[in-house]
């Protein structure tokens, strides 16, 4: 890396990493046609996330830290194609003034939002997937690609009204997971659930409804009893869930068997659950 | 209930419900031994968790909330042995001034603390228990609770270095389910893990290392494949885990699963998989 040593928290080579808390303004808000609204970059927090992100597809072009940080992150850079990236080196009190709060985590590194995959190349060679619909949570999402990455999903699909999945917070409690699973959204909602079908997909729709199969039911064929070749799981927000057209589109519909009385899980829960019963099957 | 209206925010008779988020003066911090620190009050935020608070064995003795909530809760109280209980109906921002932030739920319900269970009897006729050790984050007490709730474990019990599972946060996240759930103490730890033993409970570690048998084995017996009798599950933070003494105290260690190169799960999305899985065997 190349050390630059920041004082002046207005220096002007740090922008990307300024108020990362301002609702209009923060770097990291999507760029839009037309260039309006953000800058449409990614940021990482702390040193895992950060090498995390070294390690996918969104390549950081400078990094914001204090000096014990820098040092924790070096190895990962030596000998890579990021070894001349800049990494600015300030002290945690002007690192506060340039982000907008105080950052426990001490180190930032950021990337441009590289073109999102097509969803026929994330289907490619994947068994097993879940599709959001409108998950507005940014924390939701992020656990969501965390137990994805752990218990075996192989993406991530994004059909109608989610929150963006590349917001700093999502990519926090992500893990970082969030730029490795790989992810695609839908063009056309709930009409482009087709593809999946057409690529040999079960969709099975999550939702508390008592009358719906019990989830190892719906994913093992009823007659051979073999799991499931592909499998999509489809999960809706928590409260108001899936939509009906969802419902309707999807293959079937299955429950996480659930005590009376109760609220239903927490949305990034039931799918753990879900990708849990999953992995079991196979 | 008997309505009173608060129109001052320095008005005495809502200090139970001041300063909520304060570090060191919060009225819902415990009270320790000699009355030192906290009031030892439970706070219920919003018109679902008061219920569940009215429903529970912490009898709230006063209400603070906005007109609209007065008329959702009414209901809830008539009748009952709460009926003359005072709701002191204020507006949202002399609320706000009272609480110290605010409160977009518009109600709050506060209660003294009963004394705790006795472990032995909140283990009476318990046929699956979670155990914490460690668990220092109100939000996964919280979800822990409202996930031991949803899938059917009949008691919740803490080790050592717990946080308190008492407290505004955890209640809310747990959905109220931090009171109504059953829930206990250990006076000795690791020691104590005898009464489970004692009363016939499989214990069971989980932990991330791959050398552990699954979960799924660890539910049933060996020999006869039917599922264990009793099982408490022991969880320990996200990070260290569990203590060696405690592992090497329980039956038997288990895991859920990983894909490799990832981090172990969120605690409570652990302790999630691992209620589901003892559901299903049941």
């Amino acid at each position: 890396m190349t050390v630059i040593d920041v004082d002046d928290p207005d220096d002007a080579r740090v922008d990307d990493f300024r108020d990362l808390n301002s609702v209009d303004r923060r770097p990291d808000l999507p760029a839009l046609p037309g260039g309006r609204v953000g800058k449409g970059l990614v940021i990482a927090e702390g040193v895992l996330v950060a090498q995390r992100m070294i390690a996918s597809r969104f390549a950081p072009h400078a990094f914001l830290g204090v000096d014990k940080r820098l040092r924790e992150l070096a190895g990962d850079l030596r000998g890579t194609e990021l070894a001349g990236v800049p990494f600015y080196r300030a002290s945690a009190d002007v690192m506060a003034q340039v982000v907008g709060f105080h950052l426990n985590r001490g180190v930032l590194a950021v990337a441009r939002r590289p073109q999102r995959l097509a969803l026929s190349d994330v289907l490619a060679g994947a068994r097993t997937v879940a599709v959001l619909e409108g998950v507005n949570d940014h924390e939701n999402i992020g656990s969501i690609f965390r137990n994805a990455a752990g218990l075996g999903i192989d993406a991530v699909l994004f059909g109608a009204g989610c929150a963006d999945p590349l917001y700093r917070r999502c990519v926090r409690v992500s893990m970082g997971h969030a730029l490795l699973v790989p992810s695609a959204a839908f063009d056309d909602w709930p009409d482009g659930l087709d593809i999946l079908h057409d690529n040999g997909f079960q969709t099975v729709s999550l939702t508390p409804e008592v009358s719906s199969p019990a989830l190892a039911q719906a994913l093992t064929d009823p007659v051979t009893e073999a799991p499931r070749e592909k499998v999509a799981f489809l999960v809706g927000a928590e409260g108001p869930g899936l939509t009906r057209a969802v419902m309707r589109a999807s293959h079937v519909r299955a429950r996480i068997p659930m005590s009376r009385g109760t609220d239903s899980l927490n949305v990034a829960t039931a799918a753990a659950i879900a990708f849990y019963e999953r992995a079991r099957t196979l």
